[in-house]
């Protein structure tokens, strides 16, 4: 076996010599999420494994490197198609809407967005040499974003242990799939805008949210249901196939998350797209240093905004310099004279922010919604965040609390990573929840057959009851004719 | 602050240096409890803690030591009166009964032992001059074990944050006080005797006892209950002073306990006890290199069980070599020559089997129940664990996956601990199930609310349409009357 089971004796840093170099093949979903999956791909490569990345043609974040091999698979659309979908997102993030038509864009860019990865994916599986190619591999590993299909079925077919790489899934369903426990009572349900701390009426949302939630996911992840019942076992759902995931390593963080029961083969890696920071190139440095001890602001709305409405950045721009080139963000964020960082909410640049200790401004939440943000709001806003002290010592309390952990998000996602491979999978974590029907999960036949002994004993009882009166009575009565 | 908030770069293990000395004040359970937390408490001195160790003047297994220093306090009981208590406990054990009876029994025992240790913390709080010492100390942390009220009672009084050292308590009540999520469906009920995969009358059975479990804690722990609300605020129990703990260390490991759903401040430290290994004494290594290649069996009942009836005993010692004195029980277990372990069960024997990947036979589980065992069934028992290759191979990779762990339980324990005391708690893992009560948390008010709604839709609805029907009919009725 490649994969020689080790004894650990002080920790398991020490010993990563004895753990020999495996096969891995990553799935990536393309964009910010490549990012951060990226992090964790080049260190499996330092630690001498071999790495296979799967990439559509399409692709613009996902480029060759000398730390892994890439195949390159043609897909039935192109850039430009793709583009358009991500155009009409971002079109909508700048008009206003209610948060029900927002909820129903988003499902319905989502569906179109996996009518897109399923067609792709299905050249991949209908692709003989490159299939061939694969199995040949014999890779001990997939390590995939569960936003895109393909990857699990290619684990279920090639039978190799899959390991999770994510923030979350719409609509829950990697919670669903995982089945982890989420009371609607102080859990917030995806999309419903609510914290820890809910009020009545936002209990009766979340509540109807909750419950609405498999079917949300029913329609919004119908084409990849589709596809696996296509490929694998008839009436396979997407989610069925999700459960078998080994490791499921999630960028969260109860430092920003709220905290909320997980399973046991549930893994929090947040932060780890902090961890490795680099100087600032020269023109840059110049740049940041340029308003001397007054600092700097960053600003952003992510990798997928990138054509803003000219009236709503003027707003921005009256107060903010513009850059349209990429930036190091989280290099700028960890530099010294960084102030405050003002971003879409993506959680990259949230778990950046905190760990380097920047206060934190979300274009969404902080009232400077895209839809009718001015100068005078955003400057008002800047002003609160650089000279309230309070934003910058709750960062810095949030930062304190964050890297205080035992082990790195990064050695934490590689020690799961090699130990699915050691171990082929991480059996021993996975609840038997999983073999339950919807009505023994809930308990609902061994309610209702309670229900019915209650009744019978209850109707029983009852029954003798009337039965003894009957007979008290006519006893009397005959007693009464008798005298 | 004595805690310097460390921004870590590596692992935290470089860091520790920079962790400056804490006080903590330790209150441990008497038996085999302490001897697993007395290796937390020492790894806490040596990395510069300065530790208290309250004793109750009745323990036999809590000593002095110059790790720490010891606060014996009187307690209105004898030692004696202590061991009688025990010892109907072992009486019981080599009765034979039915499960309730036993459930019964286990409950009306733990009953008494609580009223003992009521009485002694009484003892305590009503000391005075021994609580002024202990305010005076500025204590940053209690370490506990939960089976006792006293530390919980005295974190309260003195606002420190609290860690709790434990395996599981009875009736589950340390699951209901971090109001853990237990689907009774596959996570067995304690007592219950059922694993995770369950019949349907099991889980008739698991779901009646779950149900049931609240109203067992009630009376379990009403004499904590009292102490509670004697001390505390009026109506305070227990469970809910333990749901203020900042960190459960849990004596717990999946390749050991049945997968289920975690909080976010529990931690697995299974394991912890089998840290350590120190050669054999001399006329121990002598001793068990008697047989040769044969190599040796360890058999224990447990640092409770003393005395076993005579024609008990004989069964066993027809095969086995008696040995009243204390053994060390790990270290023989990490001799090469051990070839199989008959325990009575407890967890820490367990765990160092695993950890050692020594084949066990537990004598309660194996039919070697000692209501009837028999020297032909040990035989039988112990031949097939030795003959039958399945056993080892199994214990093995139990063993290779226990062992396979990011940072040692030891260190676990040592970080969480620490953690509390440099952040002063841990209020980002506390959920806000605490803030709501039983009817909130299951949504019982919302499910109400929207039934109501329902019927009253439903209601308006029938009374819409029979309204309609009937001015129809009318209509209909004096049409053809006219007609």
């Amino acid at each position: 076996s490649r994969f020689l089971p080790v004894a650990f004796s002080g920790t398991w840093l020490c010993c990563l010599g004895l753990v020999q170099g495996g096969k891995v093949l990553v799935v990536p979903a393309d964009g910010s999420h490549w990012l951060s999956m990226k992090i964790l791909v080049k260190e499996l490569y330092h630690r001498g494994h071999e790495i296979l990345v799967l990439v559509p043609e399409t692709s613009s974040v996902i480029h060759g490197s000398e730390s892994y091999k890439t195949e390159v698979y043609p897909v039935p659309y192109t850039k430009e198609e793709l583009y358009q979908k991500f155009d009409r997102l971002e079109d909508d993030v700048f008009r206003k809407s209610s948060r029900m038509t927002e909820l129903h864009n988003n499902v319905q860019l989502f569906i179109d967005y996996t009518s897109i990865q399923v067609n792709g994916c299905e050249r991949v599986l209908n692709n003989q040499s490159l299939m061939t190619r694969l199995r040949k591999e014999v890779f001990d590993l997939v390590l995939t974003d569960p936003v895109l299909p393909c990857s699990s079925i290619l684990a279920n077919v090639f039978s190799i242990p899959t390991v999770y790489f994510l923030r979350g899934l719409l609509c829950d369903l990697d919670l669903q799939a995982s089945q982890c426990p989420s009371p609607p009572s102080y859990v917030p349900a995806y999309f419903s805008g609510n914290t820890d701390i809910m009020t009545f009426p936002q209990r009766v949302t979340n509540m109807a949210m909750s419950f609405m939630q498999p079917y949300v996911c029913k329609m919004t992840f119908r084409h990849f249901d589709d596809l696996v019942s296509r490929y694998l076992e008839n009436k396979t759902t997407y989610k069925d196939l999700l459960s078998h995931g080994a490791v499921w390593l999630l960028r969260y963080d109860f430092t920003f998350e709220w905290p909320r029961p997980l399973m046991p083969n549930m893994v929090s890696i947040g932060g780890i797209n902090c961890a490795k920071k680099a100087p600032l190139p020269a023109d840059l440095e110049e740049f940041v240093n340029g308003p001397g001890e007054d600092g700097f602001i960053i600003f952003t709305l992510g990798s997928m905004l990138h054509n803003m409405p000219e009236e709503k950045a003027k707003q921005f721009f009256d107060v903010l310099w513009r850059y349209t080139g990429w930036l190091p963000q989280n290099d700028l964020l960890a530099h010294p004279k960084a102030k405050v960082f003002i971003t879409h909410g993506g959680t990259h640049g949230i778990y950046e922010s905190i760990c380097n200790a920047v206060p934190i401004s979300t274009v969404w939440r902080s009232k400077l919604t895209p839809h009718d943000v001015t100068a005078e709001k955003i400057l008002a806003a800047l002003n609160k965040l650089i000279h309230n002290k309070s934003y910058k010592e709750k960062v810095v309390e949030l930062s304190q609390v964050h890297l205080d952990r035992p082990v790195e998000p990064l050695d934490t996602a590689v020690f799961w990573t090699e130990f699915v491979m050691r171990h082929k999978g991480a059996a021993h974590l996975r609840v038997s929840a999983h073999d339950l029907n919807w009505i023994q999960y809930h308990s609902l036949d061994v309610i209702g057959f309670l229900i019915i002994i209650l009744l019978t004993v209850l109707f029983v009882t009852v029954k003798c009851c009337l039965f003894c009166t009957r007979k008290c009575c006519r006893h009397g009565a005959a007693k009464r004719k008798s005298e």
